[in-house]
């Protein structure tokens, strides 16, 4: 069998850790901010980034593809074929773009100047997604030198998509079309995280995400809140009005139909979640917050892995600068998200959206309104007892020398699209850790779970190779 | 008796009119913005042009009050004795600061170069309130002319404050410290408006409010919504279940103690107001409103003239930028203002805000909250019995040629204070109208009714002198 030796893997890593992580840096430069049509060129630029370092790394093919009839951002796919005829395929999942960052949010260094402070990369893209995506390039090769081939063990495919952060409104149509390009196996999202430094997890799923502005027109233009005030419907309070009923008293979701299909979590599912070490203070911190609330009934791991949630991203209207300004403002918006969990189905929680907002604003013609889905991610989950799973655990095992648990990600991937058009298993192979501040000012990847990362990949596709072909591991 | 003689005052005016203008927008030109401290020296700039004009009008006395310890925008005052022992002394109030305004918020002309179409002036202050002070200087002026004095027949002061759009914070303690210099058996507030132009009218009372500005504070940053939302309390959530929990089902205000107070209206009262011609189709066009919406059991004119409101002047929180962003906020915020009417006490309404917000935020620490009030102005209302009333509504006859109405004005001034401090009873000279979009972009003032100002001003100094020494007018 292919698995690599431990030792020749951990060798030909520490040769070439620092060129590697030059390399990152390079990448990590590029502002890749798919929300943002400003940086469509820098999203592009990263692309093709990417397609060089792939063909540099030894894929044969390495190339871009337009999405959105070319309005969308471009994703990168790459193929390197193993030769041998009974090997399986395996399609790895990441992405380029990366969130919106700007010093003023509070980064203490630039989020486009990658930094390194004790072991830790500072920067945006540096764990989502763009660090996860990398540590591939030297896993293959480290695969490669420690085994002594000269193609991987697997067919080995990488869809890296470049509008993630924008919930890949272009996505399902792109791996649609290229579905036989695409056809695999078993896919690996590399785009999850970890329990934590100390206790590495394998994660089994995903919530979905369903997102959408929602714009309120009142008076034609900002009026005097004397001459008016109190006799004509404010969209600031319309939109006050709609994102406080979004929860009742409980904070469960009030809209209509919206919990219809959620599967609920099992005894055992609760168990194993309950037997996690789960330290309240630790995730506060992580999450920089300052006290827990959510969903009656349920504890916070639920909450945030289990539960479907509706969320406030953005709410604006009125006056907005220093001092005061008396008028009843003439619009006001509301950026909301909405998590999914399996069962759920985001074309039928926007239709349930729609008729929500349209049935709470005044009657009386005061208030018009115009509401805009901005693509949608389903949710997925992975059967614990898979055999690609279990060869994700066995080389994780190998590379962390630990027990490796389970979890599930609050975050969404299109993970489920994969599964959906490929009809293959999706697995998650991450190594962040929640400290490592995804969306938020002073985004980071630890270097030693990075290079953890580096060696999982190196062994795995050995594992899956032998796994396919015995039905069982190494 | 002193007054006026119509073609006198008249024939004066048509004189001085193009002078008169050409001042006006030089004063206009100004930009004296005091809610933003950028404009400080520009609110200075204000008060010293309108003191340097203010003695070349002929007022032997014309000066700049400090306010606030210095801190606060400057104040004018001037004062121009009858000479007349027995002569009545008069206060006119209004103000020389303006709301903000940029092009970009609608404007069709530069709202600090004043411009004239089809016989209106475009301008921030136009009408709120530099065109309403300034109307009393060729008034003074036509007042000696058409009289042949050389003082006026009363003793007439003016104080023009530069704070009034900020909630005149200074302007309480500033007419306490010079009670005796602003010692007056009237006050003539000038910064308010009339029914319509076709319709002429002399306002009774006005609104008082309380401003406040709620900052919420979540996660010490912006952290990600699918690691964390669900789990945490969201700022923007909560500060828009604060905005839609003002108001319940009926549009009243929830806050307790809020209409403790408050002075209900008289059926005689609801009758007149009954009375006049309401075309709800014009208000909406007037209010650039495309419905009504307020309290229930009250009539659109009862709720802007006679009911405490509270409104959302602005809200702000989490992603306003294009596209999405999937995060819990780390902060929001809410600018509320309050209008208040007899009867109730800004102190108390502030104290009721207070306790209101902090029992409303969810408990368990995850949310922290700062409430800051800036300024408030107390309600106020004249009898309409009262003699020096009865002189406006004389003056303005004669300029106008019509039967003045009563109306009340849906704004603040701290015409309140003055009568507090001054123990002197407060009438109404305004003719803005409310297409003049007060607080809204494209401020107009009609140069008609603009020059009715003047007329009414010229008549009333010899009719209020009449009145007192005899107990009735001309």
């Amino acid at each position: 069998m292919s698995t690599a030796p431990d030792n020749a893997v951990r060798a030909y890593i520490d040769v070439h850790r620092a060129a590697f992580l030059a390399d990152l840096a390079e990448w990590l430069r590029i502002p890749s901010v798919s929300a943002d049509p400003a940086n469509a060129a820098d999203v592009r630029r990263s692309a093709e980034w990417l397609v060089a370092k792939l063909k540099e790394t030894g894929f044969p093919t390495a190339e871009i593809w337009e999405t959105g009839a070319g309005n969308g951002a471009p994703a990168v796919f790459a193929e390197w074929p193993s030769g041998e005829e009974d090997a399986p395929t395996v399609l790895v999942y990441g992405h380029h773009d990366v969130q919106p960052a700007a010093r003023e949010d509070g980064w203490h260094t630039d989020p486009f100047e990658p930094t390194t402070i004790d072991g830790r990369l500072y920067a945006r893209g540096a764990a989502d997604d763009k660090g996860q995506v990398f540590f591939h390039t030297l896993g293959v090769r480290a695969h490669l030198a420690a085994t002594g081939r000269t193609a991987p063990a697997v067919n080995l495919k990488l869809i890296v998509e470049g509008e993630e952060e924008s919930g890949s409104p272009n996505f399902p149509a792109l791996i649609a079309a290229h579905a036989d390009r695409l056809a695999c196996d078993a896919v690996i999202v590399s785009d999850t995280g970890m329990w934590s430094e100390d206790t590495p997890t394998v994660c089994t799923g995903m919530r979905g995400l369903a997102e959408c502005q929602i714009d309120l027109y009142g008076p034609d233009q900002d009026i005097h809140s004397g001459s008016f005030g109190g006799a004509v419907p404010n969209p600031a309070t319309e939109a006050a009005r709609l994102a406080a009923a979004l929860h009742d008293e409980d904070r469960r979701v009030t809209i209509p139909g919206f919990y219809d299909g959620v599967v609920e979590l099992t005894d055992q599912e609760r168990e194993l979640i309950a037997e996690l070490p789960f330290d309240e203070k630790r995730w506060l911190r992580a999450a920089h917050s300052h006290g827990t609330l959510g969903e009656a009934g349920y504890s916070t791991l639920e909450r945030v892995w289990a539960r479907p949630t509706a969320e406030v991203n953005g709410i604006g209207g009125g006056y907005q600068g220093p001092g005061g300004k008396t008028i009843v403002p003439s619009s006001a918006r509301l950026k909301l998200s909405f998590r999914l969990v399996a069962g759920q189905d985001a074309d039928r929680v926007q239709e349930s959206v729609r008729d929500w907002v349209a049935a709470r604003l005044p009657e009386g013609g005061g208030i018009r309104h115009e509401i805009t889905f901005t693509g949608s991610t389903r949710p997925c989950l992975t059967p614990l007892d898979h055999p690609a799973l279990q060869s994700v655990v066995r080389a994780m095992t190998k590379a962390f020398g630990q027990k490796i648990r389970f979890t599930r990600e609050g975050g969404s991937g299109p993970a489920a699209d994969l599964q959906d058009v490929l009809g293959a298993p999706v697995l998650f192979l991450g190594i962040s850790v929640p400290s490592d501040g995804w969306h938020a000012p002073n985004e980071k990847v630890e270097l030693d779970l990075l290079m953890k990362g580096v060696e999982t990949a190196a062994h795995l596709w050995g594992d899956l190779a032998a796994t396919a072909r015995t039905g069982a591991g190494a």
